[in-house]
């Protein structure tokens, strides 16, 4: 007598695929055919032991029982496994000549507030003074007038608004801009620094278990959206920030590093009311239009 | 300029692989380089969408928070996908000749009471009055006395003591024996039925959306032990029991099954303190010699 059903080690993957019933969505029938398929592969090459597999079910345990309202372990333990970079590249790969996406981080959880073109965002008083300037355009360099920035950064000290509310002021560092008729925008801010993601939960334990930092290199974040085109959700990286070559979440793209010039001129820093010297850093937006964005490669 | 710690799709598990530094133990290291390049590989070959991503997160945290002091849902998924009979599996391989290992379960949580062989272990009442026969050899037949015999099995209702304590009397259908000069071991009970792993959490949903149902077929526990020998965990199944060619766990191995034979004769049944007719079951348990089991195939 043979039992269809009945385990074996060499159709493992098969049998548990083999289980799923005629009511199983396919596409959650596709999902899950492939997730069975390298979880047992997974577990053959390594010849997970029984030891090894209580340490896993008690790190995902515990990786789950860490989230909270303010708090998503799992997200970080997707970033930090290069799984949430490579979800966001697959889902929004950019054309040729079009501005490279990337995540979209935990701290856009509150809206910017309009700010007129040349605002200082910067309410805080740290850091160093910084002049940011763009222009957005579509992908034959048309100009988009009335384009959509929305700002947000860390502060000197390496830490967003939100999570600092009784010491940095509201709304600090975000800013929701318009371009003019030339598509242009600038506006006044500090050179953001680098910050650990939060390392003291289970998240934090492979990371040191790893030999690795906890640490994302200095970025500034935008959404960039007009009418007609494809929005962009992307990151301006300081070209001279550590740990560039070593984002902990993977999110850094080599097209979005820009070099924050170093400007001593007193007369210019006058009109900015920076004092000398400052910063300054450009960075052209460049979005595709609506349907123009390809859905996969591969 | 190429900096060399940066993501790109094709090079995506490397990448994060890369990352880990030189602390990182070599097992760790083998084990997360293992995984992580199958997860990836899982993302790309379904191409994951942006929100499949966010339910797989939200289904691991809800996993996480169902767990408790007597509920670990990452165990219960671990065993609907097959992965704990996986590992079991590779970690037990059984030789030719001796019985096959199969899932502790979670249901091994008191120690069994010593009792008398022969004894009545069903203090309950219910169900189908049942003996247990059999015979603990070395591999060569050899007769194992004084071996240890643990039992435990759900009763009637499909539920095991430690699920009913306000219910069933303390200990129901556990016993610890030992076998005689001959390798014997004998006792009393009942057949026990199927029953459902928790299906209110998690898990449960997932059976449901893939057309599963939550049930285990009819089996009893056993952990033989003799001083010398690779103790064994096993189940013995009842070969009429329902579910048994779709185990929700995959537990069910060909070898495990074994006839619970009706016995319709009032003499034998009044010596067993038992009504006729009642049911019989033989079930031998091989042995390997320490140091004997298989290590790995593959």
């Amino acid at each position: 007598m043979s039992r269809r059903g009945l385990f074996s080690e060499e159709r493992s993957a098969e049998v548990v695929v083999d289980s799923f019933g005629d009511g199983t969505g396919p596409r959650l029938r596709e999902i899950l055919s492939s997730l069975v398929t390298h979880l047992h592969a997974f577990v053959k090459e390594v010849q997970l032991t029984d030891e090894e597999w209580r340490v896993g079910v008690d790190f995902l345990t515990a990786t789950g029982q860490s989230c909270n309202d303010v708090r998503q372990e799992f997200i970080l333990l997707s970033d930090v496994l290069g799984v949430s970079t490579l979800v966001e590249t697959i889902n929004h790969r950019a054309l040729d000549d079009t501005t490279e996406q990337t995540v979209l981080g935990p701290f856009h959880m509150v809206e910017s507030p309009d700010r007129e073109l040349g605002a200082n965002i910067a309410l805080d008083g740290g850091g160093e003074q910084c002049l940011v300037t763009g222009r957005v355009t579509g992908p034959e360099g048309t100009p988009l007038a009335g384009a959509t920035v929305d700002v947000w950064q860390a502060n000197a000290d390496g830490f967003y608004d939100v999570q600092q509310p009784a010491i940095q002021p509201h709304r600090n560092l975000r800013g929701l801009f318009r371009t003019d008729e030339d598509g242009r925008f600038w506006f006044r801010t500090i050179v953001p620094r680098f910050y650990p993601i939060p390392d003291d939960g289970p998240v934090g334990v492979l990371l040191e278990r790893t030999g690795r930092h906890p640490n994302r290199p200095a970025h500034m974040h935008f959404i960039v959206a007009a009418e007609g085109y494809q929005p962009v959700t992307t990151h301006l990286f300081v070209d001279d920030s550590a740990y560039l070559d070593s984002d902990v979440v993977f999110g850094v793209k080599e097209s979005l590093i820009r070099q924050f010039v170093v400007i001593d001129d007193p007369d210019r820093a006058a009109k900015l009311e920076f004092d000398s010297p400052y910063r300054a850093v450009h960075f052209d937006v460049t979005l595709s239009q609506e349907g123009e964005r390809m859905v996969a490669s591969s």
